[in-house]
């Protein structure tokens, strides 16, 4: 029997600022057997997110490794089982890990997987609103905001997988709500779907003395819970109107990702000082032992229609450069995802 | 009976940069007599701080008013009760509070008041390691930092009055502790004296990068808790050495509250999101249900000698600008405190 055949994105060298769809390329190669522990996995859906950006930065000691170019990449992904050498997975069974992205078949040992049932919700939003975007926009809101009723909470990002999630559950927790996001578009559905007070259109405004006019507009109280995605202006504005005991939390700065040369910070970070503000760096792996919990919570919210959500869907793995290109130029609505095979076999 | 004269510094305008002297003057007035409910104090020993930079900036919101220019200034003051129609406070008596700076005899409502015994320490303490500074210190590194035996704490204006004490019971709870300081004199009290493992002359180094390279080597394992007084390049390196689940109190920025505009933030605030830091803004009247537990911990420390303080004696009201100014030349080594009047009247 001819081995069976895996396709797979490869990065062919280390962009320098915003990656190009040519320094990607798709390679063919054979797939060895599966060996004892170990499991076949077929792609069904792919994940693209921003943290990927860092693992193409050889040179940056980060929280994970860089990716090499010498292996496809890899991230989020929801697979079908297709040949298991692993006790408790079996053929047909659906899991979310983070090997099979980037790829069409891989090989996984089990580790950090979640078996997933395809009934409960689209398979896709295992990577987004249940998934890693949503267990941080609930872990940023929960276990470092955390709002009381009456609080004005602003998020940076308000239309991206996690800023849409962070907006729904602080409505849900009775905080006027401010979003920002880089489209009309993107503001029409934060306000008239999300149910976000007030949505700014970011590229409205040139500067941050711009932008923090209209956030001072819309919080006239200041600011309490800042939930950041974003950076540069965003950030900037944000400790403008921050309040006295304003709590941050800083989950990404998107806009300072592809930046070949360090881009200053803000000027203004003596307000944190002065008004006793909070700000608080956190990856979504921290909170990982808090995962059932955040299940508990947001599945039956989304189960009663009471949180909305949007994806990007790019169809085929050939498209998962494009997809991730999207991220850092506002293409995508929601939660960008790469279906890379059926659903069913 | 003629009124008694007072005298009292002035703000003749409001500094652009660096303050001089020549912007500061004294001038005498009449004193009113005592009301009910008020009691006379003469000024025995008056503090210049840091924060006193920020009054003199009338256009920036803070979390005091900005000084008027039609009234003396004001600020922390060890003075004796001269005349009494408050209960409880007699003539003889001194007191703590933040009326009697810069001047020589103030009429006290007693609020914001403590009663001091002189006897227990020198008066001047209750401005430096038993005063606000001291409590300053403490709340920064028990109620923030938390360090644990064994963590590395870098600390920087180490020489000062709160570092200085940071640094002690930094050592006293088992950390490496690491200060920077602005001469070799304070390198070497910190090291011979204060018993800081390391102590790092920062102008010996162009900039942060230069900064970051002698932290790292002084801290191979990492910074776990930063006591963040001065801004600038120390931000900058202190966010290039942080280990993961670090936490940063930000008490001060001294490198630049005389900046005429204002000045960029390091480029490297992204750190605090993959090593998933907390920083946290504070001034010390959020910790002030908390001043009897310092004290009750400090204070013994002092008695049997296990923590040792530096001040900067000032001799004369007329000198007070000089010790304010010092803050920002680093002339000054420990606190800085002014001689108003004699310890006994």
């Amino acid at each position: 029997m001819s081995a069976r055949r895996s396709k797979g994105i490869y990065l062919k060298n280390y962009p320098q600022g915003l990656p190009a769809a040519d320094q990607f390329e798709q390679r063919e190669t054979d797939l060895a057997p599966i060996g004892d522990g170990e499991m076949l996995l077929r792609t069904v859906w792919m994940s693209v997110d921003p943290y990927m950006r860092g693992r193409m930065r050889p040179d940056v000691q980060s929280y994970i490794p860089p990716f090499s170019l010498e292996e496809p990449l890899s991230g989020g992904a929801v697979s079908e089982v297709v040949e298991s050498n692993i006790a408790g997975y079996q053929s047909g069974d659906y899991v979310v890990d983070f090997a099979g992205g980037w790829k069409d078949y891989s090989v996984s040992k089990g580790e950090q997987t979640q078996k997933v049932d395809p009934n409960l919700a689209p398979l896709s939003a295992y990577l987004g609103v249940l998934g890693m975007p949503g267990l941080t926009a609930w872990a940023g809101l929960t276990q470092i905001l955390k709002p009381i009723e009456g609080d004005t909470l602003f998020v940076s990002g308000a239309a991206g997988a996690v800023g849409s999630l962070v907006c729904q559950l602080g409505k849900l927790k009775g905080c006027r709500v401010i979003g920002s996001a880089g489209s009309k578009a993107k503001c029409d559905w934060l306000e008239q779907e999300a149910g976000v007070d007030v949505a700014l259109n970011y590229k409205d405004y040139a500067n941050a003395a711009e932008l923090t006019k209209a956030l001072a507009e819309a919080a006239p109280n200041g600011v309490n819970c800042y939930f950041e995605n974003v950076g540069g202006m965003h950030l900037e504005a944000a400790l403008n109107c921050i309040a006295p005991g304003g709590r941050i939390a800083l989950c990404g700065m998107i806009a300072v990702y592809n930046n070949k040369e360090p881009e200053p910070g803000p000027p203004n970070l003596v307000n944190l000082i002065g008004r006793g503000v909070l700000a608080r760096g956190f990856i979504v792996s921290e909170y990982m032992d808090k995962a059932m919990e955040f299940a508990m919570e947001v599945a039956p919210l989304l189960g009663a229609g009471k949180i909305k959500f949007q994806e990007s869907v790019y169809e085929g793995l050939d498209k998962a450069p494009e997809a991730f290109i999207g991220l850092f130029k506002g293409d995508n609505f929601g939660k960008a995802v790469v279906r890379v095979g059926s659903d069913r076999a």
